[in-house]
């Protein structure tokens, strides 16, 4: 039977996946510093015998017969899954994904180099090639997808996302924060005149705000006996469903930017814990995507974590950790501070979709040829000066040279973001709805109702849905902006 | 060309090796207690990926067809050792390797969870299952090398190791050993006597004791960009010569014990890292055997660690980190501690072979079927009352389920303890023959000129040698027990 053929693979491409994934945490958090060349030589084969494992072409013939067997459900979605990896797979040409490669890594490795000199000239070659790979990448997909060329590049982080439906909430969005950021400083302009910002700086050690991370990623659902908690110099939940590898870094005079980290990954990993085993060895048993894994990381940081019920109970959490007693009021100003920034990954929840946005436009006029690299950072300057009222000239490294995206040729990812935002928003009305005092049951560290409804209508469905059909059974709507619009208004704008 | 296919073959296989040593190591370190059943899957699968690509049947004609290509030395010696791996593989087919990976990974996990609850009954069932296995493996190993059973498991350790030639060793040195250990026993009575035993327990907080550890670790030479110290339940060498992983685990009331654990691992790891590097992705490349590799550690843990000379060196680096000052009369009588115990890994260098001699005997019996696992704590407790006159009765967690190898299937590795002893003492003659100030050497910290030799002599080697012929080339001639029984005289007997 070709299905139990597909099955037989599913287990075989699981194990190599499994170990380039535990191999990827590893380096990044135990591996000895010589270990580099030896890991990146194993790690390039293994994932060399994974593609071509996961590419052989008689999968593509066990597909198409599988169909014609008599498949329960799971096994048709599964099927379904099959055939979305063999296609996304196989639809670029070997010889084309191993020059795009080279230029890719090229790239990010001169981006790492000359990011700090804020070359943007010695590195606009580089990009330009980059992104030309990038266009013929998107024609390709486009051409087997019959998905129009940005939609194509999408559809591999999310499926199902397109444009056409996107553009107009991000433009609705996009016009309310317009008008909202200078409401949101202005507000906390107004509250910080009448009570000044109480530093919540002091020594903590790393050890303590170790154990109080464990304490409070263990509160909110994550399962110690499926994951651990390690130090890296970038923060990733990476790993297996079954042993999912959380990292932080941590500044022993500073503990909030750590913990918000953790609460952001734990809010990943939770989604990674809680898919359906039996699936495992499936595509479909892997998250939905890109957009919706994002939802469920920004839910447990900016739904739970930034919402003041939320530090009622933990505040003494805090307190009998690092020994600090702080109120509400110390706390609420920091985990709310807003500002203008010119770094994506420093944003606050208020002016981070804007950083997004920007970035969603420019990537379409690059895949389409409407821009070109060499005049992204004229653009870019105009659209921060546009929606934040920042100049980025001649300021490359804070500005289109800040992110790793372009360079290494993830072009559709941005937008996963600020969608992943709004879902989360979405999420939270739906489950108010169903759940009226889960405020209450968070200011009592009571995690497991909101939880269980999360694992019924997000965790437990894998690769069932697409992302859009996802949010509609979850929430009973599609994506609308005003969820996410009135939780900012609620939480930044004037009473 | 024949041997550029297997030279290719080579990197494919040092990735999947890579990935295993590391996937092996992680999980007695870092891997979270629930993902053990799915690690154990992908080890299994990745095991199974590695057996077929080492098996393949052309490899067979490569290996035939490249002995007639011109090949230089090392080329050749590197298709010998390709054609030793390949014939020791192709014994077992690979739904018997993955099966019994399976069996031993559940086996291993039951163990660490039932030792400490001293459950022989609960253990017994996947024990036999193990057991039952190697007799399978036995059968096809000697079927295939024309050896008896148990020699074509010690084969795949030390090749050339047959227990017709080993019994006559352990048993005339087994006889010895009866009546040295009453002799060595009478001689620290005397010495007592006159000067009782000074107490080195205190309070020594782990991270103490690890800095300690690392300190004694790089000043014999352990590479630290190479390699890494970690905690596991029972202490290890793992991982890839570029990263070794070495593991102890600490109690906090008494430093010695680890450290000389930490010392043995060392040197393990010593040989690992100084294998040539140029041939890493050759058989040709690896540590010679088990025996070999149990006489670097054995070298560094004896010959080095527990010389009177290493103290005179160590006792201020002890006294830096633990903040104890103690003198050569202090510290020796515990270094040099004899004491007829129960447990294998904390047994001293006079008692030790006795351990292994008992192991030897029944694991024969084991594998031949003449001994049922159901019937091994009765037969380990008789061979304790003979050998050290100790009794295991109903203690079964410091009898015979006290070593990790049984449940591990790894039959036939027990006798390379002893062998690599005598072995260590016999390059330590033929060393100080080179360099007669070693012991002044020691004294000062200065353990470059031993390593040297030690790098020259048998590092630099990998598997170039037939295990005789190593020690040949290195001392000048073949194992010969009395260099090890002469050490014992001179360490431990009447002056």
């Amino acid at each position: 039977m070709s299905f139990t053929k597909l099955d037989e693979l599913g287990h075989k491409l699981e194990a190599l996946e499994h170990a380039l994934a535990i191999l990827g945490a590893d380096e990044a958090t135990h591996m000895a510093v010589g270990g580099g060349e030896k890991r990146a030589d194993a790690m390039a084969s293994l994932a060399g015998m994974l593609h071509a494992r996961a590419t052989a072409p008689e999968i593509g013939d066990w597909i198409v017969s599988a169909e014609d067997e008599a498949l329960n459900d799971d096994q048709q979605a599964a099927l379904r899954e099959f055939g979305r990896h063999y296609e996304n797979l196989t639809c670029l040409p070997s010889e084309f994904v191993e020059r795009q490669m080279t230029a890719r890594m090229r790239s990010e490795q001169l981006w790492r180099d000359l990011r700090g000199k804020n070359d943007w000239a010695g590195f606009l070659p580089s990009l330009e090639n980059v992104v030309s790979l990038v266009r013929e990448e998107a024609a390709m997909r486009a051409d087997r997808t019959g998905l129009d060329p940005y939609d194509a590049m999408m559809e591999q982080y999310d499926p199902g996302n397109r444009a056409a439906d996107i553009t107009p909430v991000f433009t609705e969005l996009k016009s309310f924060l317009k008008a909202f950021v200078p409401e949101a400083l202005a507000v906390q302009e107004e509250r910080l005149a009448k009570s000044p910002l109480k530093p919540l700086s002091g020594s903590y050690p790393v050890e303590r705000q170790r154990e109080l991370g464990l304490a409070m990623m263990a509160a909110v659902g994550f399962d110690l006996t499926h994951g651990s908690l390690a130090v890296s110099h970038h923060p990733f939940c990476g790993g297996v469903p079954t042993d999912v590898r959380i990292t932080t870094r941590y500044r022993t005079s500073e503990f909030l930017s750590a913990l918000m980290g953790l609460l952001h990954e734990t809010g990943h990993a939770l989604y990674e814990q809680n898919l359906p085993a039996q699936w495992a060895h499936w595509p479909l048993g892997r998250a939905r995507g890109m957009a919706v894994h994002e939802s469920q990381s920004l839910f447990v940081e900016k739904q739970l974590g930034r919402n003041p019920a939320f530090w009622v109970w933990a505040l003494p959490v805090v307190e009998k950790h690092l020994g600090e007693e702080w109120s509400m009021d110390d706390i609420l100003p920091h985990v709310h501070h807003v500002e203008r920034g010119l770094i994506r990954v420093d944003a606050d929840e208020v002016t981070y979709p804007l950083h997004v946005i920007l970035r969603y436009e420019l990537e379409q006029e690059l895949v389409s040829g409407r821009l070109e690299v060499a005049d992204i950072p004229e653009a870019w300057n105009a659209k921060m000066r546009e929606y934040l009222g920042l100049s980025t000239i001649d300021n490359f490294a804070d500005g289109p040279m800040q992110d790793v995206h372009w360079p290494g040729g993830a072009f559709g990812y941005f937008p996963s973001y600020t969608l992943g935002a709004m879902m989360a928003a979405q999420q939270w009305d739906a489950l108010k709805h169903v759940h009226p005092s889960v405020d209450e049951d968070i200011s009592r560290g009571r995690f497991d109702a909101l939880n269980d409804w999360r694992r019924k209508e997000i965790w437990s469905q894998g690769s069932r849905w697409s992302t859009p059909e996802l949010m509609q059974r979850a929430t009973g709507e599609k994506l609308a902006a005003h969820h996410f619009t009135d939780h900012l208004r609620r939480r930044y704008g004037r009473a």
